[in-house]
């Protein structure tokens, strides 16, 4: 029982937060006259000691004491005696817990910000570098259409952007303070709750005290903006296996990301990517952990809600790790930027290009368009040629509204450049998303300092 | 082949969406030039008949026609002959599949938003109508403090307003316009993106076509959402089909959602209810559909995605109507007063008012007041007595400091009427807190008109 | 309350099910006298006449009747009068859905199992043919060693012996009736409930009638074991997207399983794989709702058990439609033989027939023989060629102990022929394990006729 | 990337199990000469010395040599010199680390199988005990049926035979060898894999060698195992959370499985049942985080399945502690007969028996019988009598077929005791199957001995 009951083993890490907590209670229990200034002192200035303990690694935690709450006040009665036994006047465990997690997890989510700041400066910097590489831009893993390879990583930028915004929202949300809900009821002390909101850097105090003992939305809503950040990252580290493949050859990771083997020296295992890829498993069984945890939980507080804390750890730490070794992998690959121009041309990547041109240039409708294309590619396919290697006359034959025009249209180059609708593929146009995400980025990070 | 290919059975849902999605796109290639405004008009007024026969039912779909685009372009071209074959130009089905689907999503997002405040006006009426109503808070299902229903009914009303703020946040989020990113690369012709969006009701276009017609987050995002939503739902499932069972007996569901039996008339099985808690299941279901789908996926189009649309209707559909099941359930359910009261006056739930007394009244520290309250309350069971029904004398012989005040925080009333710190479940706290709701309910919604 | 309640347009297909399960019931309620022998025959004519009726299509679905259970009873009431109502004495809804679930469950098994089988044959007999057919075994994507097409076939045959055997388990284990456990406890008619279960093919009565009307194990067994049979599915998925991708281009997919473009003839959009790739997310959706909805559920039936069917239904229609496109695939896919075998030759792919050369023909440990290649390797690599081209004097300049033998050895052919372990990748080997897997189809099946 | 990369932290616990593995093929390698006495005896000699090294904690991990097979290699070439690096000769991490991980499942699973059979011996104690004691029958968690509490205790051992039967089933078939697969295709070595295969207790070698190193089905078919484990705990404590309510108040847990609190000492939380309610939750995570690792994973060998142990690992601890918790609880558990027969009596729980006599006494069709005895209770409720205190004038009045004897049928004792069907909840009938149960357990028992 004892084994199943304490969480000390994982609790631990809480430490800070919990004393965080309890010094703001602490300072309102003396403003509001609850508390002596005097054992506020005390209170204070033992908490300071506990926690220098913890940090100094001084501390031994025992199962017996069940919890980090538990470990913090009983030293704290060994180091100032009976005035520790009031710090706990109108709180509970209950709502110390709901705050204590709530502050690791805004930690959490402010971290991870500044982590995933860092891997869109990244997606920026090497965009710009490759604004003008072509690369096959695939549907269905096919060669489709010639894009660029700062127009592929710009579309992971867009997806971070994304994941910020959800872990933003999540903080914005959970942004309320449980403290001074007590066990359940509130309390019948006049305690000021905005006072260790306040405090606390919170934004109010949460509205009703059976829900804040009860509520662990922030937990899965957390998760679950990490679980489409983790496929997000699954997405790019699949592209850089197969791009690493013998088949493809578009990118070399450096040697801090792939492993070689000590037979085959040529050989470069993509094991980072393979690690970043496998990691949305873990994030996801954490969301599913939590979720069925809290499936069907009648209120208030319920023994299951100790479960919360372990899978939020873990897929904190393992989407850590990953999207590290993600920011790495693009900071430092190299770009075979041949063998990425080869593949964008082959496979009559252009005949979008052509389509367009017989409706811009010869006034087809769209549809008919696309079946004289077909028509045109059908030719070349069957002389192993390339479009642009047909002779006007070859394409006349096929439909006599074509012009010489036509081949300005049909190069890898010209179908990039030409592609400047807003969000294209165009260099332009990725250079000017650039610049945008770069004010963007700039105006969130200033924003942020003031309002700090 | 054909039967895993297409997916007309599922997307024809999304008809009005598409023929907005073209009507705007068509708008915007007259206006750039690049349709004549003889085909625009020609196509416009296609597409109303079109939209008018499907709403009829007079459209019979047709697996080889694969999808809802397809259809429409088909019949469109039966009824205006060769210009439709110009409305796809500058489109693909990506871009436009992608637009659909938001387009579907955001209306549901909006449908449920209403749904949602729904439910919440019946909690608050509700919980107006029980502010005083007495009621055992539990923690591990155990009595723990005596609570009242109007407070428990409004910790469902705090879940719900983190649910309809997560639901918009993820409309805020989705609403940038897929349209014109053309199959993955943007297109050469001279589109307007923002003109289309701004008519699509989408605050912007996206930046990124590559990104554009792979993100499927808005349906995760949605599906996350929901999960959290059906989750509460479960919870609230749970406590009526407790309280409706024999043991407890604290609420009788009306006919409408219960189930009786023609041999045991007065059973009134919870089924609405135990329905209700097991939609968590098909919501989840669908998420994790999604992310599996998801997982993995090189950009930028794959088939794969085509799994994104059933799951999601069905989802939505179960939840919508648990929604209104549990609505109707919080409306209609007659509340036995006098058992709730009698069950929060067992077990000793005022036992934290002993407590807190001493503290507040003979000044021991809480670990102290603990104890004593312990021994008392051990005392009062040995005598099978409550706690009012111990002697002044009793309590004394048990700590010396104890007072005859001390009776007058003992009764359950008095327990609930004390807890008036902010968000505690006092009569008074309780009626405030459905004051600022209701209030809030009000600004929302007249927010909500003006920005319309 | 009717829309939620209602199962109606779900468990129709249970009707033939449902009716053999009432033909047993009844023949049995006769044989143990419970019946008279002309309410026997009257309920046993009027049964077989519903069951025709729906065969036809000719009864209408109402979900004021709720479920299949009470359509069929209706229509029986409406043509044999008040015998009809003796049907239901001695079970109950509850014992008689459990049973209709089971029965269509083990039905399903059994033509999954067929639809297995005839993959497994498509595997054997495309293995057959392509067991000499050189291609490169990947680990990390990346070439690793010569393999066989025949060999990798048959990695995937043993996956679907194994999915066979997990079927085989679980219909074995789900083969116990429920039918005569009543509501929940039993009854007092003398039933005799190994008759029924003989009757409907059943090995044994379930042995406790409250786990009869309470347990769905046999969907979510069903459910985990069709997991790992659309996760197999989705590896070999992977790969044809892969494989038919322009950086490799091993495979041709037959137009039934690839969609072209009218604009790019020559594209082949390997949708099928893609489709089938993603059928894992369907299916383990359906799990996880069944999982989630069956957390916690206090015995005996809850309503929440009444979701059980609608995924169940679904995820085997997914994976019966992902298995047949599979078959389809595999079965008519054209090997690009040539390209394949080139593949396997590149990247250095014998070093590791080299280094085994070094153990055996020059008695070096295996680490130093691993370090003895890389140097080889290395060279080669520098000087832009294949190990067979390096001269024996350049291997001994690394290694004095190397002879002109280690030429035997360096080939794609050889490597792969050399690989006779058992399970190994050599032809020989390959063409044993496709003739013992054609033994064991044939026992299984020899066996599994005499056993019917 | 060494973070991300290095298992060792995880897979240390496999050193049993990696160098049971060597030894075996240590002197596979010297029966087939590919490794001399001398050298074999060395490496055997040194692989025990490794042994008692780690097993004695004195093996210091470090995350340079990533995992424990190079932490045991890297020894023992400390120990033995140069023969040490002969070991690695015809297998390759691959198949090493499948081997490892097999012996590992296949012991976690005996432990399991040892640990459920205790379980199931405590619920036939307990059900022997409580083979009369009556309870209410739930379904919807009300009044249905009297059962007896042994009845319901032996549905929960029917599950656990469910249980132990998937366990059996997969570890039968999880038991071949994938030692001698090698790095993906076998090799050139004549080594004997049917002799590894054996010494290691497998029932045979793997069949192919690409699957070999690719199959993670043993993962996570034991999960999926579990899952189903872990839900039947789930539903078991569920009701102990309902029974020690204060609405119900059936069961009381011993103090080592509830927790008090020093304000409420009359409160004992159902802590444990909680936690193990919770459980599923963490083993169903395990499970998702696996089947998404796995999903699409082309063969053989990838990264990515290095994510396959942690969650494993973590699961089998965590239901382990539930079994064991949920097995101390049903073993201390004390009932209060009184509470639990006086609910059976409430709530007309005999309506089905008066009805079953109509059928049987009176001769009614069951669904008119229905009818009758729906007015009887109806007027026994308008009467707040028991249906045994009515007068059989007033049943009579109802239906003039009812005679004296009816009153035989309607107590809960009686009604408990004639539901004698297979499987019913008749006191004999809970007799006779905890006797074929007992039976059952030794026999197994006495054939795992025979078969050992």
């Amino acid at each position: 029982m004892k084994n199943i009951n304490a969480s000390i083993d994982i609790d631990h890490v809480l430490f800070r937060h919990d004393i965080a907590g309890s010094k703001a209670h602490c300072r309102m229990l003396v403003a509001t006259g609850i508390l002596t200034a005097a054992d506020g002192e005390a209170i204070l200035g033992g908490l300071d000691q506990v926690e220098e303990e913890i940090a100094r690694g001084e501390m031994a935690f025992d199962p017996a004491l069940e919890d980090i709450h538990m470990h913090v006040e009983s030293r704290l009665r060994d180091l100032i005696g009976e005035a520790a036994g009031r710090l706990h006047t109108a709180r509970s465990r209950n709502d110390q817990v709901a705050t204590d997690f709530k502050l690791w997890t805004r930690a959490a989510i402010d971290r991870l910000d500044a982590d995933l700041q860092a891997f869109q400066q990244a997606l920026l910097d090497r965009a710009e570098e490759h604004a003008d590489t072509l690369m096959p831009g695939f549907t269905h893993l096919q060669t489709a259409q010639p894009v660029t390879f700062g127009h592929h990583l710009m579309a992971y930028y867009e997806m971070i952007r994304r994941d910020r915004g959800r872990l933003a929202d999540c903080r914005a949300r959970l942004n309320e303070s449980p403290l001074g809900s007590a066990a359940l009821a509130g309390t019948s002390f006049p305690i000021d709750r905005h006072m260790t909101a306040a405090a606390l850097g919170f934004d109010r105090p949460t509205a009703n005290s059976l829900d804040a003992v009860s509520d662990r939305d922030f937990a899965l809503e957390f998760m679950a903006a990490l679980n489409l950040a983790a496929m997000h990252l699954s997405r790019l580290a699949e592209e850089l296996v197969v791009w690493t493949s013998a088949g493809f050859g578009f990118v070399r990771l450096s040697d801090s990301f792939s492993t070689g083997s000590s037979i085959m020296p040529q050989k470069r295992n993509p094991d980072a990517a393979e690690l970043v890829r496998a990691k949305l498993g873990r994030v996801n069984g954490a969301y599913q952990t939590l979720l069925m945890v809290m499936k069907g939980l009648p209120l208030a507080y319920s023994k299951d809600m100790q479960e919360d804390k372990e899978p939020v750890f873990d897929a904190v730490e393992a989407y850590t790790l990953s999207l590290a070794a993600m920011t790495g992998m693009v900071q430092d690959l190299r770009v075979d930027a041949a063998k990425m121009a080869a593949a964008a041309g082959a496979g009559y990547s252009t005949a979008t290009d052509l389509a367009d041109w017989l409706v811009r240039g010869a006034n087809l409708p769209f549809r008919d368009a696309h079946h004289v294309t077909g028509r045109i590619v059908k030719l070349a396919e069957d002389r192993g040629a390339a479009l642009e290697d047909l002779s006007l006359a070859d394409m006349q034959a096929i439909d006599a509204r074509i012009t010489e025009d036509v081949f300005s249209v049909l190069s890898v180059e010209a179908s990039a450049a030409s592609r400047t609708s807003f969000g294209g593929t165009a260099p332009r146009q990725v250079r000017q998303a650039i610049k945008t995400a770069r004010q963007a980025l700039t105006a969130r990070n200033s924003k942020a300092e003031h309002s700090a």
